[in-house]
């Protein structure tokens, strides 16, 4: 194994980079702007550049790199094409194939953001030390990504990972952001937190801090919660409801040793952890009910760390 | 690769042992009863001579062998340990170990049967020509093999298929025999459907076939369905709606190419096929809405065409 590889990160506004020994350690990382002019045909080439100044900047030639992983934000066939981004403005890419042509470096990767966090924080993160993990990203949406024997599960028609899209209450009458209803996603988000929130706060005028919110966010039912408000420790009784039910699912299919949880709502912290363990344990199927659950601990650095992971 | 490999299926009641040439074709298959005396600790041995045997009628040596692949009916670790196989008297047995010792064998295999099978469809069945195959099998219960990339998800602590103990219905009053709630096997295995069909028929007059079998079975049911009795219909409906309904979360997890459909209430054939893939993409994701649904075809032998394929 030669000694250095290159993680990079590609998301809808920045580029995050990472330059990394090996052995795992980062040397380096910076950020440049994702330029989706022109159906993002520059975004490559951007990339290409800036990976070339790194190593001029640190005199490292292309030689001593080992191969370039990439993190992007749609599906991925084969670790090499992406097909229709919509946040890139991109249809049917090669993303490998003309990395590799602008960069003469042949071991090329690609990976769905999610699933690459996910091996990232297999790697180095909460998941460490262990092979079998499903990370679960609690954003603006819900996603997920599968990591069994230390690879990443893309799935058929890349949307392995895709728990935010799990059927999770049949009687929903809102549509989730895919079109269907009832999915894991329309609860467990940030923004299906505040609109649990909205739909308790209307519904009745049972006090509650949240009343007295400039501004109601997930992160401040989870605080309002921590203090002891009712209606907040309700909501995120539901939430933790609808995880558990769902991790307990996913358990029944692929059994991982850990569920690494992350995105912003995690913050949350343990209150977050306990309450998902607590309704895992109680519809888990009795031999994976073992399953440890962790916080994920790179932040926005896992798709870095993820991405270069998948070349070594 | 040798010209010969093994191909074991171990069962509560019989051994199936095949003897395959390493291309795939199957030279010669025979069973020897499953003995559990003390603890089951004449089986390894039974079978260490019955392969030595099979060898011998047809002039081969072990040094043209392989390797030995089995299936065993528990939880299976590391390819090798199973923990606690109460079907067999069973507790903590390393199987390729002790296959190793007494046939000289190194490369020797032990998988848990239903993904075993799952691994033989693959292979030579259903999922033929595929790599990410979730083989479904409806029998007395509902077990499940999940194949990612070609290879087995055994799961961390053994459970990766288990998806007859998803929960499918929170509602539920009966418990499972796992000692849970609202799982799948309790309406898509056969003594699901059964039951299913108890429970209308007694909960009103409603005219109906099924009232003039001398015994309903699942089999009774779906021949009914197919003559067009109406309470028949609805019941297989029923379990097209919960089976659609857990291949599609299955989906948003590991995404396969096929879903394969195996097990005893699988031979009612094509109608089942069809009202689960009805009732999947009603609620499938929608990248993954495009995967195929297929018989299972290899029957009783799925086993050891799953078990040799793992030492290939």
């Amino acid at each position: 194994m030669k000694k250095y590889a290159y993680g990079v990160d590609l998301g809808g506004t920045t580029v995050k980079i990472g330059l990394f020994e090996t052995s795992g350690n980062l040397v380096k990382s910076w950020e440049i702007p994702t330029r989706k002019d022109n159906g993002g045909e520059l975004i490559i080439g951007d990339i290409a550049d800036s990976l070339g100044q790194g190593l001029g900047d640190e005199k490292i030639s292309m030689e001593e790199v080992e191969g370039i992983g990439i993190g992007v934000p749609g599906p991925v066939l084969d670790e090499s094409v992406v097909n229709k981004c919509a946040n890139l403005g991109w249809g049917v890419v090669d993303v490998a194939k003309e990395m590799a042509e602008l960069t003469g470096m042949e071991n090329i990767k690609v990976g769905n953001d999610a699933n690459v966090a996910a091996l990232g924080e297999m790697w180095q993160g909460g998941g460490k030390g262990h092979k079998n993990v499903v990370m679960v990203t609690l954003g603006t949406g819900v996603g997920g990504g599968i990591i069994v024997g230390g690879k990443i599960v893309p799935g058929a028609f890349g949307a392995g990972g895709e728990i935010g899209h799990m059927q999770v209450n049949k009687a929903e009458t809102m549509t989730c952001g895919c079109g269907k209803k009832g999915h894991l996603e329309q609860y467990a988000s940030a923004s299906g937190i505040v609109r649990r929130a909205q739909e308790l706060l209307n519904e009745s005028d049972r006090p509650s801090m949240l009343r007295d919110a400039q501004y109601i966010s997930a992160k401040e039912v989870f605080d309002c919660a921590k203090k002891g408000d009712d209606m907040s420790l309700e909501i995120v009784e539901f939430v933790g409801e609808k995880l558990g039910t769902a991790l307990a699912l996913i358990s029944c299919v692929v059994d991982p040793e850990v569920f690494v949880i992350g995105g912003g709502v995690s913050k949350a912290g343990q209150m977050l952890i306990d309450v998902i363990q607590k309704n895992f344990a109680k519809t888990a199927f009795h031999a994976s009910a073992g399953a440890a659950f962790e916080l994920a601990k790179l932040g926005n650095d896992a798709g870095m760390y993820g991405a270069v992971k998948m070349v070594l």
